[in-house]
């Protein structure tokens, strides 16, 4: 399939974006739409799809809400791989969105994140120079390697924005290579907006995309902000991606008055029903609702969920004493808040980012 | 002092900012420059200040570049005290630059954070809904405590912004009585943009405050983004605190050629000579660049902080052999920070403003 790469040749004046001092620099041209098979890690289909960078097939559009179906084409999880030489990697790219929140800067709702792998396979970072103007452009210098012919790279692509289209261009006489997705069974994440990524500094410091760092594991992205309600119609789509563990993290979006106990019992209930059914033997991992921060001042806030965990725990326990199988379970005390882990209470800051994938790690490590 | 408070009845009306649900509810506001005295914690100076909320004597404007003088009207460290029973707490003000940047989030440069004392002395954190409108404002709700007649919060400052004026409400009935700044010496940092506090997510999470608040000690914060170049006319300055530390952590910004090793040795000397002949017996602490976390790909990233770092460790042990006594010596391999410690290589996400402070805490907590 990479030997059919179109290479578009650009060459850029020495005033223009890519200019090195007065050397004009010749670059070769990536587009991922281009290869014949898609090469997009973290994404749970690669057919059937409306828009290249999306998270929900086409058919998702007419089940979903719509809420659900404009944030499944955020871009959060997915990832770009290839092998280079190159001593400067730019990315350019259009975002339909916003490009930031009061409380995620641009780095985090819009910006790239560059991880390699180094010698020892050890991950390395790279610092991108960013502008966040009509087309994005993200600027990876000094890539240059002593230890290895080629760098295998991993791009993780927008926490909260959606991309419409991402070109990336290396000197022309580098080396560059497309990979394909990590071909293992991926860990499926159904949540919130905390899973989507708020409030990340940036990319990679989304808990999916640490997590998938830690394990060298695919993690796919199925989380909606403020609509991760474990709702049929996604619950449905889930046994379609051939998962090594599904992850139902949507407590945060079950606070509401509208989600009586009885509600959230029957949700969890339908949804380990439902995967068991379409996918024995797949262990179901089952999360608290991680706190809020403010908790310790704001009562209120503890009493919501306080209300909720109760729920997700007495559920699981009367599953396990039905004798299901397959089910484990993830503790507010194991994910372990604190009140410098969060943004605003309810949004980890990359410290809660930390907290969340840790404890994912450890759980997961003893799952099977 | 305090029975001279001018306090403000403000009757808002139910379509204001103030609505909750139909009632009316007045409101009491205090603004701090009314007080006799500077109500200001973290501040160096509390007379001769050209505006209230600056971190340098009017005379700096004099002698420190233009640049600097401007930094230092920059709120980083300061914070307001004060003991309330208010269910609600609203902060009002304005600032003079731009609310975000492209790596840090509104929240961090031009937000307000509040921490609180809880019955047992822990601190806790109250999650304030903000408005970044031409006039900024923070609401802070559900403050009833059941264990606690009065709470004393403490209200951390813009960590990148100017504050042009603040006022703080709460509903007419409620105690609300200004503290004064903690009487103790503080530790008195002078630094450069990551001390300012770049890029933390919220004004709480900058090193110089989540220290403050690990060793309930008073931090002065004296650090200007691009701009900490130890500088004579800063250093100069530092004597006039009364302070019980001395933390130079300024190499961040002495990478550049144009500061060779020589300089910057002279740099170091002089700050340490000068510091101890006005305040002999005051320790110095020394503190390492921490690092770029693009080091492991970007070889001259790390050459240009491995080159300052051995310049302050052979300055150090030279000043030591020379029997110098009172300083103190923090190490990037202290700090450690690592690739998901820092948004852009260069400034630290939350936590690497943490890893800072644990740093931090540790080695002061040795001296003395």
């Amino acid at each position: 399939m990479y030997k059919k790469l179109i290479f578009l040749m650009l060459l850029l004046s020495a005033t223009g974006h890519f200019c090195i001092a007065q050397k004009v620099i010749e670059y070769k041209t990536w587009n991922p739409v281009n290869e014949k098979t898609s090469v997009v890690g973290g994404q749970g289909w690669h057919s059937g799809l409306k828009d290249y960078y999306d998270r929900l097939p086409a058919k998702a559009e007419q089940t979903a809400r719509k809420v659900v179906w404009n944030l499944s084409k955020n871009s959060t999880g997915l990832n770009l791989r290839f092998k280079s030489n190159a001593a400067e990697i730019v990315v350019r790219y259009q975002v339909t969105g916003p490009v930031q929140m009061s409380h995620m800067p641009a780095t985090g709702v819009s910006g790239l994140d560059l991880y390699a792998k180094g010698p020892d396979g050890q991950w390395l970072w790279s610092a991108g120079k960013y502008s966040f103007g009509d087309t994005l452009v993200y600027r990876f210098t000094g890539l240059e390697s002593a230890d290895l012919k080629e760098r295998t790279y991993t791009l993780f692509l927008p926490l909260y924005n959606a991309v419409k289209w991402m070109e990336i261009s290396v000197p022309k006489q580098s080396a560059f290579t497309p990979l394909a997705p990590v071909a293992q069974k991926p860990i499926v994440v159904y949540g919130t907006s905390i899973a989507q990524g708020a409030c990340a500094s940036r990319p990679g410091m989304g808990w999916t995309n640490i997590l998938s760092r830690k394990l060298d594991a695919p993690v796919i992205n199925l989380a909606f902000s403020g609509n991760g309600r474990m709702e049929k119609e996604i619950v449905e789509l889930l046994p379609e991606i051939d998962a090594r563990l599904y992850v139902l993290d949507c407590l945060p979006n079950l606070t509401g008055e509208a989600f009586t106990n009885e509600i959230i019992k029957q949700k969890i209930e339908d949804a380990v029903a439902h995967l068991q059914s379409k996918k024995p033997g797949v262990p179901i991992l089952l999360t608290e609702h991680d706190g809020y921060t403010d908790g310790g001042i704001n009562q209120e806030r503890t009493k919501a969920y306080e209300r909720v965990n109760a729920v997700l725990k007495a559920t699981f326990a009367a599953l396990k004493a039905k004798g299901i199988k397959n089910i484990y379970y993830l503790s507010k005390a194991e994910i372990n808040q604190d009140i410098d882990t969060m943004v605003d209470g309810t949004h980890p800051n990359d410290i809660g980012m930390m907290r969340y994938a840790d404890a994912y790690e450890k759980v997961i490590r003893k799952i099977k």
